[in-house]
């Protein structure tokens, strides 16, 4: 039976802590706050309800990161991607020859990330890191005691970051999560960062009424059809990235159908018919995930890559600038840029043209 | 006594009607719309409230360009710098030698594009056209019948586009306008557009709730301080490229002291504190002229001079590309660049390195 630590106990911590411990594995969970999760720390249980429902026991609940990381055999992150970086190298010192770390999901160039800090501090260890496409589980935090599971997917892509697939970690993940589909190209479940393609011209073209505090539905209201236009070309730059590197895109029109069932003639239309569209609100400051987390984790590594291949791409560069104006961040730089990142240049190869010609051959033949 | 043909009849062109009629010059008006001004139509009088009271004679207002060009003296626009363009195609059939034209105001190379189209209908016409920095007359139309008269500004800066100052035309302005100050360097009016640093990026930013038709005061509310650092961004950009050319600029806030007699520490405490801010409410719809016209004579010329001097612009060129897929224009390719207009590139000399070290020399000597 696997030893599990998590690390982050908000939404999506609490909703593994609770799909795992069901399953009888051995659970570790790591807290920041404890004033947040107290019923949890005292009762070293939680509730979920939802999809998954009942009270489950934790092997262990702490912030000694030490005692987390030694016992794991695999350690799962969830928490924003702005954090993977702080958390690499906090439990880098713990780690040893043969772990697991999974990043719930990575955003844009996660495991690359977590891999490249541990490797600088540890280059000897023998260590796996990858990443999940989306959060397997849509989940929503209850108080300081558990957890409202909505839905387990039925299919998001996890990938590790390798030079060769190591088929024995794919294994025990599907093992352990048989939802989790396995793919082999860290590129298919770092750029197709859905949420980078919306949420940041979202706030930035509201950033007057979310400040004032005004209220409504952030998609339904939030997304106008001059916004949608906005995101449409956002995500056609990232589908010419993608083709640009020979990687299937899935573009988000796609997207909609596969995880919502919902088709629509337009992104306008897919904003207004995506069922659990119809509640969520807009945030009331600036300061949130949908830039703090989706800016430098997202659009930056996709511009990022676009300067490297040299395609021009103004409006994903035009909602980074003002976020970074906005937030008086500086994005631009501290994000995951190709080289703070350390992304290995042949995952930005561009498909060369006798490639592209091959493509066509077999087509025609 | 001069008779002075005004092309507009909203706001200013009413405004500026009254003005010289009370003064008794000949005033004829064209109008687009005859609707919109039937009762002034119907009377051929304008009734104005406010810093100029009464009701006041037109000798002509009608539609016909012909009639209107051909026997004026002096030809004040009074429209939206978009229509330059299209009115100067129009009354270029029909202009004489020595003819005046004046654009209240010229936006950014207002006269040069009004010069150029007219010079290349007509090349060997001896014609004069100016540009003010701002409307002299600040104003709001009254129904069909009227106007009402703000204020009169006690400086509003002229200037007109030709190699040598022909002192005649300057003077016969200041005869009729003695508010109107002369400076002899086209830039200076047409490169100190404040309107184009605060208008677009606030549309912009609050794209989302102008389209709901939310409430909220432009500039008070409106201008949230994330939102005054982004326009705090533009204006240092515009008075970096003056700078560059060897043009002094005028600052925002030194704009604010001029005209409102406000100091302010920062941009933020500006839009607080300039009295008529309080009351002006947000449009309830994205297509206007904070966009349609700050956008292509303000920002776009702006943005071509910087490509031109190679220097970068990122959030103009930010709020430009958002504009345009907004409003699905290409305001980029379409709006005043160097190239579109002809700017003369005498015009857009870098300040020479050796000027700049004489400069020191001679702070120091």
């Amino acid at each position: 039976m696997y030893n599990i630590s998590i690390i982050g106990s908000g939404n999506g911590g609490r909703a593994f802590a609770a799909y795992l411990s069901k399953k009888g594995y051995k659970v570790n969970l790591a807290f920041r706050d404890k004033r947040k999760i107290k019923s949890i720390y005292n009762y070293k249980m939680v509730q979920s309800e939802g999809e998954i429902s009942g009270t489950f026991k934790l092997n262990l609940i702490t912030n000694n990161y030490k005692k987390l990381v030694e016992q794991a055999d695999i350690i799962l992150l969830v928490v924003p991607a702005f954090a993977h970086k702080e958390i690499a190298a906090r439990i880098a010192p713990y780690l040893h020859d043969g772990q697991i770390i999974l990043l719930n999901p990575g955003r844009t160039w996660g495991a690359i990330e977590v891999y490249n800090i541990i490797k600088l501090k540890r280059p000897f260890l023998d260590i796996h890191v990858g990443e999940t496409q989306t959060l397997l589980l849509t989940s929503r935090a209850v108080k300081d005691y558990g957890v409202q599971v909505l839905r387990i997917k039925d299919s998001t892509d996890f990938c590790f970051y390798s030079n060769y697939p190591n088929y024995d970690v794919y294994h025990t993940i599907n093992e352990i999560f048989p939802e989790l589909n396995p793919v082999y190209d860290i590129r298919i479940t770092s750029l197709n960062n859905i949420g980078a393609m919306i949420h940041p011209a979202t706030v930035v073209l509201n950033s007057g009424s979310i400040h004032r505090k005004q209220d409504f539905l952030f998609y339904r209201e939030g997304v106008i059809p001059h916004i949608s236009r906005i995101i449409e070309e956002i995500d056609k730059k990232r589908c010419m990235i993608l083709d640009a590197l020979g990687v299937k895109a899935l573009s988000f029109l796609r997207w909609v159908e596969e995880v919502y069932n919902v088709r629509a003639q337009d992104f306008y239309e897919a904003f207004q018919k995506i069922p659990p569209y119809a509640t969520i609100k807009a945030p009331k400051m600036l300061k949130k995930r949908y830039l703090t987390e989706d800016v430098p984790t997202g659009l930056v590594p996709l511009w990022s890559i676009a300067q490297y291949l040299n395609l021009p791409t103004p409006t994903i560069e035009s909602i980074i600038n003002l976020t970074d104006l906005l937030l008086n961040t500086e994005y631009k730089r501290t994000g995951r840029t190709v080289r703070r990142i350390g992304v290995p240049l042949k995952l930005l190869k561009p498909k060369s043209p006798i490639e592209s010609v091959n493509d066509t051959l077999i087509t025609i033949l």
